[in-house]
């Protein structure tokens, strides 16, 4: 019988549970995150979404969070999720579940889960991008995940990519993730038309990245200068990186890497021209290839599977 | 008997061929580089310089080099030797002397140097920066050298800190190393000079560190700006190394390091308000400790003893 690993995604709105062996979901179940204040209440329902799959062949537990640290175990001050300062989640799943149980953040998660189950398995070197609310990094270098002296290392997305720039929630000015994210992007929408006194995009209410998407398909231009900056900060970003790692590959993983095209045609062509002529024509660029369903789930399942060996 | 290394260093004008035991240097000897454009014939003096120290000891020779290349290695194509394309001068020495022989950057080794010698013994995670003609990295993560795919990692000199900013000699712009370096401060010079109307300033011929430094020292305004400016984005650009590497310190090697307070302490007060929150605090700013006369042939012997082992 395989061996089998559980999958947890913390999410704002639901977490998700998933029984996971060979890199394949056989089960899952959902927690409801309204109200989950309480760490230690919250790890008890975990517990009980785990043992309602009645396996007795689970070998360690994986959660992948947003600021979840590797190295404490704990989720620091989540800015979507409702625990106090630093919630030991990792010891407290562990205690409950008499299961070996890590936690890491979910871009981490996601680099181990694509060098384990997707299109990252034959890397030494490479970064993971998650794109979505923010924008997340995981950094593969000789072959191990980077975690820093403090476990929070692979912070691409708080890298200033213009000096004085947009206002970040992390309180400084121009970090990639206020140009290259669902907000960032319904920013430089307004920003553009504003600039271009364009009355059809200034008189929207809330700008999503479908809308964006949807008149980017129909030809506006407007929509497609927005993509064409976001690529281009994208590339300016990450061709940074690449001057730090030497990485072999980019995977981007997560939300707006299913605008497909419009973002990644302008943003090879930006990344070409910006990266160092050291790397040129060196670094592949390439799109998650878990199932979407289940990716968040089979990552974390990585973890565990990563550690526990 | 003490094992013994060779350390060579690879400079522009001379190369330093030392005899290295326990972390001290012995013996040295100076090879002329002028007119060096063949690398057998070159590999054939360093080998000539080893055999004059007389030693049956030695097990293995490490090279640092501009350019130069751990994982083919070959110095490529180094704007400031006259060999033409990659010289691949490990396997050459290698082949003369019939010792193990590696080769790897300046700043790598610089960083090698300092894990083994130096003030990074007990870091897991640091940056090496070096800063003299242009700025050098080596980077350390998982008690490891990060070389990346292609041997060319570490190149935090050619990050872009200012979007169209300052032409490079990469062929880009804004790269942090037309700000921090011996050329970037006399640019910022002639720049805050020509803002300023500084008259004073503007009818000097070349304008060199020592010059910027004793000006400073003398309280000119000028001068003082310069080290604010370069320093601010030293500042900026190590706080993007830290937001990807989570290193536990910054250790400074070379030449304009020796500008000692002058540039560290504005960077400090710049790094700290640069920083990304989850770093504050957590980053050590040291100086190499390295004796500066055998700084170079001590860290290329470390890459000799690191490889060795």
């Amino acid at each position: 019988m395989s061996e089998q690993f559980i999958g947890v995604d913390i999410g704002g709105t639901s977490s998700t549970v998933g029984l996971v062996a060979n890199g394949k979901v056989l089960e899952r179940t959902v927690v409801n995150m309204a109200g989950q204040n309480d760490p230690e209440r919250f790890a008890e329902e975990l517990v009980q979404a785990i043992n309602s799959f009645g396996s007795n062949n689970i070998k360690a537990i994986g959660i992948g969070a947003p600021n979840g640290n590797f190295l404490t175990g704990c989720i620091e001050s989540a800015p979507n999720l409702h625990f106090k300062g630093n919630a030991p989640l990792a010891n407290l799943v562990a205690e409950k579940s008499k299961l070996s149980t890590f936690l890491t953040n979910d871009a981490n998660a996601a680099a181990l889960g694509e060098k384990r189950y997707g299109c990252a398995k034959e890397f030494n070197d490479f970064l993971l991008i998650t794109l979505g609310t923010g924008l997340g990094s995981g950094i593969f270098a000789n072959s191990q995940l980077v975690y820093g002296h403090t476990g929070m290392a692979g912070e691409i997305g708080h890298t200033i990519v213009q000096h004085r720039g947009r206002p970040c929630s992390c309180g400084r000015e121009g970090c990639l993730e206020t140009y290259v994210s669902i907000r960032g992007m319904e920013r430089t929408a307004r920003k553009l038309a504003h600039e271009q006194d364009n009355f059809e995009w200034i008189q929207k209410g809330s700008i999503d990245p479908s809308d964006i998407q949807k008149a980017a398909e129909a030809g506006d231009q407007l929509a497609l200068q927005v993509y064409d900056r976001t690529a281009m900060l994208l590339a300016l970003g990450l061709s940074n990186s690449i001057a730090h790692l030497g990485s072999e590959a980019i995977v981007f993983f997560g939300g707006i890497a299913t605008a497909g095209d419009l973002l990644f045609d302008p943003f090879k062509k930006h990344f070409e021209e910006l990266l160092l002529f050291n790397f040129h024509g060196k670094v592949k660029v390439l799109l998650s290839a878990l199932p979407q369903n289940d990716a968040a789930i089979l990552v974390a399942a990585a973890l565990a599977q990563h550690e526990h060996h």
